[in-house]
């Protein structure tokens, strides 16, 4: 009521029987918004005014964002989590019935994780922390596909909001002028041949003002790069919009063909020079293809390989992470 | 003590006085071991004396068992779960810095499962159930070998200790005389191109005397083809020696192909006429081969076909189920 009376009072009478409630009930209410965070003004005989639109995030403010038909539409959230990928996990494992497109969102995580056991920096408020169930019917060599088309729908959601100019670094680090504003990180448990949850997690870099140490020259954050403080919120809805639309496609048609145009727009690594480091060696080469299930393929001096995992470095260029 | 006393009476006292306890924990603890079916008798001015070593599955009787390096060394033993999977699925999530090789045991499942979500019918102490969890280095896709490697381990573990001539039909499924002895359930939690956890779910019917509807053709136990009530702790201790064996082995050197002789010997589906049904299409053909990492290789009439996944049915022969 307060968000659609726009610059009006709302008077505690009318928010009560609106809600059937007391008037002490709309002002117990009415405090609770403002420990939320809400910058309510509340005047004697006016009523209740909300002065600013902050950036909260919680159940109702992506709830009442999401257009979407299954993804978020039940929506867990957590003031605080080791991670959301963590909760998420422990979700599954209690309740195998949960349904396919939970949301697990929190405010902040105090052991936020990226790929291969990395930490992804992630303090209160600044950045967007929420991890996506699915339950495709899948085989577990197929998951990887899954980090692909999250990549795609995390970069086109940045590009459609802030106007700036996102690519993926294969498989799925999204970067802005050469440093990461988004991780994905992947789980799944499965069987030996077919999965049964796969548990999308994204790190996103928002309203951060800087990053210290050695992630200060590979990181970025949507406001550093665009100058704007945007709301979480609508990331996040963005995000969850966009991925929607393509994982209908794949989990219907469970052919990633369908999405290497689309990957290869985004995809920085395009005929660029890369080094890609496995366990046990490392090529060198040009990068010239996405294969049918996403496989970054590398023309080397002799050869030409599909990776399908495996850590790829980016040669510098202008002293820059790719 | 009782065990080592093989046919003479060892009083309370001397008990007592070994363990450092009084002579009423002594008979405390007595009643305590009669409660969980030691068949002690206690004799006035005499002492205790165990009648028969009956065929019990705890802790104690496991450990003493096993002379692993490090499969079992944990042990974690409960009376009954829902699936010993379950359980181990639970623990790597509350606790990631579980041990290598910690085994988790029952003495019964209310919901034992097989692969693909069937049921594994599990009841109390006449089956053993267990699962071993293993933090391998290895890519999601490596895992079906570890399946592969637990069904020698499980088919050797009972030729030895039975004499019987069990055999495996590709890729799990543990045979005795065309029925089926165990079922190996292999799932994983993992990163998409990196394994967390390796959780192998073994059940083997051991002393059931017969089996119920629709599994009753198809399922048999050790005591039904042997004649003989085996101890299942002897079973599972066997079976994870035999399993110790062949997975350092292949934590080592993660090269299937060095098992393929040994599994070939044990695959009852060689040179045999099979059906393999996929999602959408099935193949007809001879299995010729086993591939470098585990494939079932089928000549068909027009082409040779390399299976990884999917379910394979078996030609009847002589009204069997192999």
């Amino acid at each position: 009521m307060l968000l659609k009376g726009s610059n009006d009072f709302i008077s505690g009478e009318k928010i009560g029987s609106t809600l059937f409630i007391s008037r002490a009930a709309v002002c117990k209410n009415i405090s609770a918004l403002k420990k939320e965070g809400y910058n309510i003004e509340s005047a004697t005989n006016k009523g209740y005014l909300l002065i600013d639109d902050k950036d909260i995030v919680n159940k109702f403010e992506l709830e009442s964002r999401l257009k979407t038909e299954f993804i978020g539409k039940n929506c867990l959230f957590y003031s605080e989590l080791t991670s959301t990928n963590d909760q998420a996990k422990k979700i599954v494992n209690e309740n195998t019935n949960i349904e396919n497109g939970t949301v697990v969102i929190t405010e902040k995580q105090t052991n936020g994780k990226g790929r291969q056991g990395r930490n992804w920096v992630s303090p209160e408020k600044s950045g967007v922390y929420f991890s996506i169930i699915l339950k495709p019917n899948i085989t577990p060599m197929e998951t990887p596909q899954i980090t692909l088309i999250t990549g795609i729908a995390v970069a086109n959601a940045i590009n459609k909001i802030t106007k700036l100019k996102s690519g993926i670094k294969w498989p799925n680090d999204v970067i802005i002028n050469g440093k990461k504003v988004c991780g994905i990180l992947t789980e799944m448990t499965a069987e030996v041949d077919k999965v049964k949850y796969v548990i999308v997690g994204i790190g996103i870099n928002v309203n951060n003002d800087k990053f210290e140490n050695i992630i200060k020259d590979k990181a970025t954050s949507l406001k550093i790069e665009s100058g704007i403080n945007l709301k979480r919120a609508d990331v996040i809805a963005a995000v969850i919009e966009e991925f929607e639309v393509l994982y209908k496609i794949y989990a219907d048609k469970k052919d990633f063909s369908l999405f290497i145009d689309r990957y290869k727009k985004l995809c920085l690594n395009m005929n660029k020079q890369v080094k890609a480091v496995f366990k046990d060696r490392q090529i060198t080469g040009t990068v010239c293809d996405i294969g049918q299930n996403g496989q970054l393929i590398i023309k080397t001096s002799n050869d030409t390989v599909s990776i399908i995992s495996g850590e790829v470095s980016l040669t510098l260029k202008d002293g820059k992470y790719i």
